[in-house]
C-alpha cells in the first residue's frame, strides 16, 4: 500500500464515512499494531490470550477426496472458439480424476501466508480470514478478477460467511435502522433494488425500516435513464417517504430472477447517476463466471436477434490496450464487475464460494475500498469473527496446495494445489456444465412456447383450413446465471377475463405440480420487492432453474413444463382453476420463505 | 411439543415480545409449512429453488483422523472420588488411540436426522442447523445438559457460528440501537455486566449506543443485593441516563477474567431481581464443563478456607429428588445453568464448541424459550444462514457416527460415533487436563505470593534479626475456567506513592516481558467495562491464562511470573519504571483488541 500510493496515478477513493451507520461510526479502531511487537518477542510465554491449547483439539488431520480442476468440460468463451485444447485436458494422461487433500495437524512452514495446518486453522484467528486463504484471495481478486479498478491502491478484501452474511454486514455498515413508532420520517433511509429481485436481500433490509425502492429493469438489468430508471427515481425522490436512498442492491450477472446481464456501458451510466446522487452500489455476483456467450448465438438463430447487448461492448478476448489483462482468456471474456468502473470507490462487491464450491461452505468475501473494509472488519470481530477453520483450511489446501509434501497435500495433480490456473480451469468446467444445461432447457422452451392449432373454419357456405399460433410464454435466452425468467402470456388463455390474473397464474403453478407434470417452478410473486409489483405484474412470471436437478432430468423437466403449460391452455373449467388458484396462493408465501435463501 | 403441553404441569414461559427490538419485531414469520408439502410430492422436479447441482461440488469425501474420547485422563468430580475406573479406560485394550472419521458424498440413510453426507451438508440448509447435528444437540441440551428447565415444553435451540455470533444475534433480537445525535435519552437501552468482564461483548454492545452498566461482583460473580449489586443498580436507576437496562450479559462459570463461579443460590437471587425488573439474562458459558472441585480442597489446605461457596450448595453428585439426573455423574456434578432456575423463560444461554473442540470451528448454539428462538432463526436466515457444512458434518460424524458402515465412519472405536457417552467422556478428559494445569499454576503462585525478607535491624545500640513478610499478590483458587485473576498488592511496592498506580502496574507488565522472565499477561485494564473502573481499580489486576501454552510450559511460565513480580519489588529506580510504564500504556490498548476475542 505504501509503495502504491507513491507511484499510483489513480485517484484516491472518496471518503464514504458520511454514509456509515451510527453504529459503525461508533466502533473504535483497532490498536493491534501497537501491541503486536510484544506477541512476537522470541520465546515469550503467552499467558495473556484466553486460547485453549491446540493439542487438545480432537482432530489430528482433516482430509478429503477432491476433484481435479479438469473434471468438467468447458464451453468456448465465444461460440466461435474451438474448445479442443481444453477438451483434451479433461483427464490426465494417467487417468486420475481426483486427488487427496490433507490438512495436517502442524506444518513447519515458517511463512504464515503459506502455512496451512489445523494448529492454526482451528485456533482463534483474524477476522479478515485465515492468512493463507486471505492472501490468496486478495491477490486473485486484485490481479485476476479485477485488474482494472480505477482508484489508487486498489480495493481490499475481507472474508465472510457467504454473500448473505456479506450483505448483512454491508447494510449494517451503511444504513441506520429506522423505527416508525418513534423516528422522524426524514431519517428513514432506503435501498434501491431491481423491480424483480432476490428476496433474501429484501428480507434482510426491510425489518431495518429501510424503504425498499424498485428501479425499472430491461433485458440487461437496472435502467439508468428514462421512466422509472435510476435517475428518474432519485431525481424525483419524494422526501415525504424518507431520505433519498443511498444504497443499491444489485445482481448484475445472471440476475436473480430475471437473468439479466449488465453491459459495461450500462454500468458506466448507472455509476454516473450514483456519483451524482452519492449512492453506494452493493454488487452481489454469485454467477459471475457463469456467462453464456452461446445464448446470443442461439437467440440469433431462433429469433434473428441477440439475447441482449451485454456481450457486445465489453473487452471480450481482446481488452482495450488501456486495460490490464487478467492473465486468463476465460476471465478476460467475462463482463467485468462494477469495480472496473469504480473510480470513486463506491462499490461493495460480494463474492461467494456457494456456486463455485458449494453453498454449505458458507464462505465468501467482500471487495471494497480499504476504509470501508476496515469498518467491515470491526463488525466481523464482534459477530462471526472468522469463517470456520474447517472450510477455510480445506479450500486453502485444495487451491494453494502443500508447500512441503511432508505436511499435507493439495487438490491438484501430483499432490500440488490447483493454483490460480486450476481454479480458473475449474470455473470454466462449471460454466461448461451450466451452459449446456441452459442450452438444453432453452431449446425445449423455444420449441414449446407457441401453441399451434390447426383446424377448419366455416363462414356461411365457405369452409377453409386455418393454422392458429398462440404464444403461451416467452423468455430471453439467459446470458448468465442459473435461471430462465419465463413471461407467461395469460391474456391468451381461454379463461382470461373469467377470473383474476393472479388466480389463473396460481392455477397454472398448481397444475404443473400435478401428477402428469410434476414440476415445481418459482412464481414471480416471490421476487416482487413491493406489494404493488407483486399484485400488478408479478403473476405473469415464473423463474425456472436449470441448475439444481440432476443432468439427465433437465431435458425431461423442461418437457414436462412445456407440456404442462400447453395442456393448461386446454382447461375449460373455471372451478378447477379457481380451486387450484386458492391452493397456489396459500403455498406461494411459504415458497418465498423456503427458497428465499437461494 | 404438542404432547408436552398436555401433560406438562410446568408454567408456560412468559411472552418476551415487548423486549424484542423493533427490527426483530418487524421480521415476518415463516410460512414454510404451508408450502413444504409441494416439495415432498413424490417424483417432483424442483426447478423452483436456486440451488447449484451437488454433483458439481469438488469434494467427494471429507475425512479426518480424530481422537478417541478416552484420549485424556479425567480428574474426579469430587476430590474424594476415586478416578481409577475412568483412568483404566484411557486407552483401548487394542492400544488404538485415534480413529478415522469419514463423511461420504452420499448416504442411503432415509432418516434426515441420521443422514450425514456431503450432498446434504454442503448444499443450502436450514438456518437452525444441519438436521442430524441439530437434533443431536437439541436432545443433548434438553435431556443431559439441562434436564430441569422449569417451564412448560422446555427450551429450543438454534446453531450459531460460535458464542460471539450468538451474542451478536441475541442483542440484535433484544435491543434497539440508540443514536445520541438524534434519539431521545429515554430510548437509550442498557446492558448490565460484571464489573470486570469479557470485552468482546462490550465491543459488540457499545457501538449500538447501549449503556454499559457494571454490577458489583464478589468471589462468586455478580452480586444480587447490597451496594452496587443488581438490585441496587436497578432500583436506583437514574432515568436521565436512559431506560432501565433490561439485559444482563454474564459468564457464570470460570468468569472471564475473574474466574468466579456462581452458586445455585446466587443464581436464584439474581433471577428473582430479574423477574422484578423484567430483565433478560444472556448467559455465556464456554467453560461450563471446566469446573474444578480440587480448587476448594487446595484453597482449604493452603489457607484454611474454600475458594468460594459455589460448590457447597448445588446438587453435586446427589441431585435432590425433585431434580432429574442428566444421566451422567460428571454432568450432575457441575453447577447448573441459569436455565435450571428459569421458570419464566428469560434466560438466553450461549454454548460453543470453541473450548470443547476448537475455536476455529466457529460453531455453537443458543438455548432459550421457543418464541425467542424463532426470532433468532429469522435473524439467522438473513445473515449467517447456517454454520459451515464442513464443520457441521465433521462434528456430526465424529459424535453421531455412521448408521451404515458402508457410508462413512464416526469418531469412536470400532467405527462407531462417540455418542453422548463418548462426548461426556471427552469433556471429562479435557476438564482433567485443564484442572491439572490450574493446580500446577496455582501451587506455584501460592508459594510465591509473599516476599520473605530476613535481615537485621538496628536501633541505637540494639541489633536484632527480623523476618518480614510482604504480600506481593493474591488470588482465588479458580473453581472453573481458564484463568487466574491475580490481585497485585502494589501499595507494598517500595516506589508506591512515588508514581501513579497505573504507571507502576504498567511498569510491572513490561518488566515481565523482559528477557529474564518473558511472560505476557493480560492487564486488568482491558477487562474494565467503563472508564471509571479502568482508571480507578483495574490497574491492580492481571489475568493469567493456564490454558494456552503447551503443558510443560505451565510450570515454567508460572515460575517466571512469580520471579518477575518478586524482582520487581527490588526496583529502586523510578526512571526505569516510568519509562516501562509509558510503553505499557501504549501497548495495553492494542492488547485489548488483540486478545479481545478470547
Amino acid at each position: 500500500m505504501e509503495a502504491s500510493t507513491i507511484t499510483d496515478s489513480r485517484p484516491e477513493p472518496i471518503d464514504l464515512s458520511h454514509l456509515y451507520s451510527k453504529v459503525t461510526s461508533n466502533r473504535t479502531t483497532s490498536n493491534v499494531k501497537d501491541f503486536y511487537k510484544y506477541f512476537t518477542i522470541p520465546g515469550i510465554g503467552n499467558l495473556a490470550g484466553g486460547l485453549p491449547n491446540n493439542n487438545y483439539f480432537p482432530f489430528d488431520t482433516l482430509e478429503a477426496a477432491a476433484a481435479l480442476p479438469q473434471r468438467f468440460i468447458p464451453t468456448p468463451n465465444k461460440p466461435v472458439d474451438p474448445p479442443s485444447e481444453l477438451l483434451s485436458k479433461t483427464t490426465l494422461s494417467n487417468g486420475i480424476s481426483s486427488s487427496r487433500v490433507v490438512v495436517p495437524k502442524t506444518s513447519d512452514n515458517q511463512n504464515v501466508l503459506r502455512k496451512i495446518d489445523l494448529k492454526t486453522a482451528l485456533q482463534y484467528g483474524t477476522a479478515q480470514g485465515y492468512p493463507p486463504l486471505y492472501s490468496f484471495l486478495r491477490q486473485f481478486t486484485i490481479e485476476n478478477l479485477h485488474p482494472n479498478v480505477p482508484y489508487a491502491g486498489g480495493p481490499e478484501i475481507i472474508l465472510t460467511c457467504g454473500a448473505t452474511d456479506g450483505f448483512c454486514k454491508a447494510i449494517d455498515a451503511l444504513s441506520n435502522t429506522w423505527n416508525e413508532d418513534r423516528d422522524w420520517i426524514g431519517h428513514r433511509e432506503g435501498l434501491l433494488v431491481e423491480e424483480f429481485c432476490y428476496m433474501n436481500a429484501i428480507q434482510a433490509a426491510k425489518p431495518r425500516g429501510l424503504n425498499i425502492v424498485p428501479v425499472a429493469i430491461d433485458d440487461e438489468g437496472m435502467v439508468a435513464h428514462g421512466r422509472g430508471g435510476l435517475y428518474d427515481v432519485l431525481d424525483n425522490w419524494d422526501k415525504s417517504r424518507g431520505k433519498r436512498p443511498h444504497m443499491i442492491y444489485t445482481v448484475t450477472i445472471g440476475q436473480n430472477p430475471t437473468s439479466g446481464t449488465l453491459s459495461v456501458q450500462r454500468r458506466k451510466d448507472i455509476y454516473a447517476v450514483c456519483v451524482k446522487f452519492d449512492v453506494v452500489i452493493i454488487e452481489d455476483d454469485p454467477y459471475w463466471y457463469l456467462q453464456y456467450p452461446s445464448a446470443n448465438e442461439s437467440s440469433l438463430a431462433h429469433r434473428g436477434r441477440p439475447a441482449a447487448n451485454a456481450h457486445s461492448d465489453h473487452p471480450d478476448l481482446n481488452p482495450p490496450e488501456s486495460q490490464k489483462s487478467s492473465g486468463y482468456p476465460f476471465l478476460d471474456s467475462l463482463v467485468p464487475s462494477y469495480l472496473s468502473v469504480d473510480y470513486q470507490g463506491r462499490v461493495v462487491r460480494l463474492d461467494t464460494f456457494s456456486k463455485t464450491v458449494a453453498p454449505g461452505c458458507r464462505l465468501g468475501w467482500i471487495t471494497t475500498q480499504p476504509n470501508l473494509c476496515e469498518r467491515l472488519l470491526r463488525i466481523t470481530e464482534t459477530s462471526t469473527q472468522q469463517p470456520s477453520g474447517f472450510v477455510q483450511s480445506m479450500i486453502a489446501e485444495l487451491i494453494m496446495g502443500p508447500h512441503d509434501p511432508k505436511h499435507g497435500r493439495g487438490g491438484g495433480k501430483s499432490d500440488g494445489g490447483w493454483q490460480v490456473e486450476g481454479w480458473v480451469r475449474w470455473l470454466q468446467g462449471l460454466r461448461g456444465n451450466y451452459e449446456r444445461r441452459m442450452q438444453t432447457m432453452c431449446s425445449i422452451l423455444e420449441g414449446g412456447k407457441e401453441l399451434v392449432k390447426s383446424g377448419r373454419r366455416k363462414s356461411i357456405d365457405i369452409e377453409w383450413s386455418v393454422v392458429e399460433k398462440v404464444t403461451l410464454f416467452d423468455f430471453i435466452w439467459p446470458l448468465g446465471g442459473m435461471f430462465v425468467w419465463v413471461h407467461v402470456n395469460f391474456p391468451s388463455h381461454p379463461l382470461w377475463n373469467k377470473t383474476t390474473p393472479a388466480k389463473l397464474a396460481q392455477g397454472l403453478w398448481v397444475h404443473l405440480t400435478s401428477k402428469k407434470y410434476l414440476v415445481l417452478v418459482a412464481p414471480g410473486s416471490i421476487f416482487a420487492p413491493t406489494d404493488e409489483i407483486r399484485d400488478k405484474r408479478s403473476w405473469a412470471y415464473f423463474r425456472i432453474c436449470f441448475a439444481a436437478v440432476d443432468e439427465p432430468e433437465v431435458e425431461e423437466m423442461s418437457r414436462r413444463f412445456v407440456n404442462g403449460v400447453k395442456d393448461f391452455w386446454g382447461k375449460k373449467s373455471l372451478d378447477d382453476i379457481e380451486e387450484m388458484g386458492t391452493r397456489g396462493l396459500e403455498a406461494s408465501e411459504g415458497l418465498a420463505d423456503l427458497i428465499g435463501g437461494c
